[in-house]
């Protein structure tokens, strides 16, 4: 038996947040969806999926009501977020290797050959990522 | 400050993995290397460096001898290894996402268009890794 879990792996927040995402692009422009009805939705658990919510808000991507008519809906940014900007939002800035961090040079980039093909590696995934608009996969589904 | 550890990140083991591949590479076919002298080489700390010589050992990619004239040198197929398979060595199999996982199908596949998205990022990115072969990082240093 294989392991599930493997390093170079997304959140399980992040896939959440893509899902709650593609849920809430899929509807109209004015409803509001609520907590319990987004967790029937993505099958995520509600209370896990409250905080996956407050941090795309505070992200500025979704907006949310409360009381009798609340829920949630998209911003007008996050009604054109990739799954690039949906999965930074939640796990930070996307390194397949600490080399990457650009707030940090590492004390071997220059002899080390490795680091070139980890570049290439990172913007080729980054490409299929940015490309990739919620709003598409709302409207494919 | 932004945070250094993200999601979809490279094993700091799998980092070292590569330094010390490499390092074995560069050096002549018969010639041995020492743990210490692959420690200094490759930066990593000798007792965390020997578990990761340990587990590319049992992966077939290297052997050791001990004793005075001991050390470690690449296998055959050690020597013909991409980044890919030194990752996966130590990591396990990439997978992007929990999605991806061969052994077991995701409920949510047929209708979620997310899916296809986590195909491709993944292929984008293990296309690179599988094209860069540890014998030609050597030869660049």
């Amino acid at each position: 038996m294989k392991k599930l879990n493997s390093s170079m792996q997304l959140t399980r927040a992040a896939d959440y947040a893509i899902r709650v995402m593609t849920q809430l692009a899929a509807s109209k422009t004015e409803e509001r969806i609520s907590l319990p009805e987004l967790a029937r939705a993505t099958g995520a658990p509600e209370s896990f999926l409250s905080k996956v919510l407050q941090t795309l808000t505070r992200a500025g991507l979704i907006v949310s009501r409360r009381g009798q008519a609340g829920g949630f809906r998209l911003t007008p940014r996050g009604g054109k977020a990739t799954m690039r900007e949906v999965v930074e939002a939640i796990d930070g800035e996307i390194l397949l290797n600490i080399c990457l961090f650009s707030g940090r040079s590492c004390p071997r980039k220059t002899r080390c050959t490795a680091h070139p093909v980890w570049v290439k590696a990172q913007e080729a995934m980054l490409k299929v990522l940015s490309g990739a608009k919620i709003s598409t996969l709302a409207a494919k589904r």
